[in-house]
């Protein structure tokens, strides 16, 4: 890690500013190679100082350079930002100059991962950082800034220790095993994967709430074709983002959209009606939406009140129980609705609206948000939110199963002890106690440049 | 000026890092409120702090806040810069907590502005620094730096010191007027107005060489269908950006790309084939082309050579000189051409190429760089690449050719004296010695946000 390493650290395109990150044993030195102003080198940590870009004999461009001193910086390493004129070209040329002096450009995620590396965070804290820039709520905010603190790696460490413990008794017996001597009860122990369990079992269930404050949730809107889907997400967006016709089969893409209620990021898609189709383009839509109902977390199905029957409902709703994710019946086109039809469906869970007329839309998102109850994250507040976690998490909790069955069993110590040490390891990968180079760089290579 | 002005510096967009900034007496108490770390306002210019913005008890985010002090900052006011983590949603949370603690949006080219106003820089810098920003060749990042370092602004100072002292020649005459004495020989005032002329001349025509170098050089690519138009510019600029095929009326848009040749940016223009057409969409296409081919800086006329006559070929020339636009004849499909209509057409100073078979490109991009030979910028070169001072220039330029008319036909000192302080008021817009809020408005309101 003592190459320089070099990248643009904020967004592509004109603007008044620009600031380009260098980080490594030498980067100081090596700005000073090209910068004509005060010596760098003699520069104490955290200061900002005014020059001129070099290229040779040729101006580059004036900027501003910060100093920041091992171990003061984001990756502990020596750093330098530049901050010059925010064009495109500006930027290529200082980066062009400065790899001609000996830096590299950093790959995507490698000042983070260089500040891991070095120990100024965990792995969990780490890829809080990518998880804060991509925050688009203010309890995905909250929750990553959490994160980021160490407010979850705290808990999984002391998860860990909690195993450790487990584990020193149990190779405390394997020590003795030939006097077969049982230094930890069984059933104190039995009693202690539990506990750690039902701790397992609480972040794991967080997640599900986690998931849905970083990454929102797919709402899919389907029915049959003119069932007044478009305009239904025209009326919750309160804009015209899908094109709105009379004609049967207008929407033949899938369009998304987001909307935040009560902090949630709601995705809706708007998809092609569901209908048997000649038209080759159409089939393709409908296709990608029986594919997107799928994958949604929740779909909103409507029903066409003007152009129905009991018997047609009951069919679909079929259909839709078949999928095994959470809907909600709307009966659109109430105003127009047939008094008889509506009278069969009052005791059948509907929620009955006019999308173009926009009554009872309130109703409707009321019962959206009644599948995603979610608290407002507050400073404290621990919770999975990263899909990798929660698979080390479940990891964890079924290599512990295996421990409980090998008790009950009763197979020797040492089988119990490789279940334990794999469970150590599933929850070590989280925070990066345990890690490989494959891990790294699986987890930084989805990083954006410059970070 | 003392309001705190604040606006996002880096360009829009999910990155590593943002940077937000502000500007006023008070910013950095401003920001202070906010700031959880150190205390800001006891900190010296030029420093970088960690910390975490707040609103009311609520993290927002980790910062690194770095303080200038005035008048050692852009501004020449107290100023911070906040680098936060690079999310929009982020960006947008942390201005609208400096809004509530009593910031305003910062206008377009606000800050700027402001170091204008404070005497940082004169108008003609300031607008060196847009242009510096926009800057897409070595050539224009170099003139943009050189005006911006005040290189054009001392030869401007340099003109307006010698007419304000061929005005006071003139007013110590007035002031005499009575004692018809003429204090300036008035042959030596013609004398000096000549030379401030040739001196204004050869300012004016910098601009040519100027504007090359700022804007590029827009070249229109025209001739008949099928000429092989569309396959030029793919050859020319290596990639297939044209949809090329071998059915007429292909290209219906107007498609640009551009292309840096000896250090200037040409912005090559693909056209519709101009002829008669019953196409509604390729009609306007015709016209467009038209339309480019007069605003063009250059014209590349192609002839295909497999499909015309030598009376053609005069007949489209009479329409092409008739346009006054420097053009070049291209003769394309050489290798399958008559050779009785190559051997007509020897005298006639065309390029002959084929398009497809890439031959004889490289004879075509010479005589297309002949008519806009840029040397290549150097410290110290002072050229006008701005219209606004090309203008000025010229409106000087007049006012002066009217003090000689007057002096020619022997109008009495105070007629010369007004058209001098004219000349005088047109070189002084130029640097913003002499400003109207309107001008101010026109020029910084052209500025991104944040610069």
């Amino acid at each position: 890690m003592t190459e320089t390493i070099v990248a643009l650290a904020t967004a592509q395109g004109i603007s008044a500013i620009a600031v380009i990150r260098l980080s490594g044993k030498d980067c100081i030195q090596l700005v000073q190679k090209i910068f004509k102003g005060k010596n760098l080198t003699e520069q104490p940590s955290h200061t900002v100082h005014f020059g001129t870009l070099m290229d040779g004999n040729k101006n580059i461009d004036e900027v501003l350079v910060s100093i920041f001193k091992e171990p003061n910086s984001f990756t502990k390493e020596n750093s330098v930002e530049i901050s010059c004129h925010g064009s495109p070209f500006i930027v290529k040329e200082i980066i062009k100059v400065l790899l001609k002096q000996g830096a590299r450009l950093a790959e995507p995620g490698e000042f983070t991962k260089r500040a891991f590396l070095h120990g100024r965070f965990d792995l969990a804290q780490a890829e809080a950082v990518a998880d804060l820039i991509h925050a688009e709520t203010d309890n995905a905010r909250q929750a990553a800034l959490n994160q980021m603190r160490g407010g979850f790696s705290k808990e999984i460490n002391h998860l860990r220790e909690e195993l450790i413990h487990f584990a020193s008794l149990i190779e405390l017996e394997l020590d003795f095993g030939e006097e077969d001597v049982e230094f930890a009860g069984r059933d104190d122990l039995k009693k202690l994967i539990l506990k750690i369990q039902a701790y397992l079992s609480s972040l794991i269930q967080s997640f599900d709430q986690g998931n849905v404050i970083k990454n929102g949730v797919p709402t899919v809107i389907a029915g049959k074709p003119n069932a007044g889907k478009s305009t239904l997400l025209n009326t919750l967006l309160n804009e015209e983002k899908a094109i709105v016709s009379e004609i049967a089969g207008t929407t033949r893409d899938v369009i998304e959209d987001e909307m935040i209620v009560g902090g949630i990021n709601f995705r809706f898609i708007d998809t092609a009606g569901l209908r048997e189709t000649q038209d080759v383009i159409e089939a393709i839509g409908v296709e990608r939406t029986r594919d997107r109902m799928k994958k949604a977390s929740l779909i909103i199905y409507l029903f066409d009140l003007t152009n129905t029957s009991l018997a047609e409902i009951q069919k679909e709703e079929e259909t839709l129980t078949s999928l095994g994710i959470p809907y909600i019946k709307v009966g659109n086109k109430i105003d127009k609705a047939d008094t008889t039809l509506l009278e069969q469906l009052k005791a059948l869970d509907f929620i009955f609206i006019s999308a173009s007329q926009k009554t009872h839309i309130q109703e409707l998102k009321d019962k959206i948000l009644s599948y995603f109850q979610v608290q407002t994250v507050k400073v404290g507040d621990v919770m999975v939110t990263n899909l990798r976690h929660y698979q080390n998490l479940l990891q964890t909790h079924e290599a512990l199963d295996r421990v409980l069955e090998g008790m009950g069993t009763g197979v020797t110590g040492d089988f119990l002890a490789m279940d334990i040490r794999q469970s150590l390891h599933f929850l070590g990968e989280i925070t990066g106690a345990i890690s490989t180079d494959d891990l790294l760089e699986n987890i930084f290579s989805k990083f954006c440049i410059g970070k």
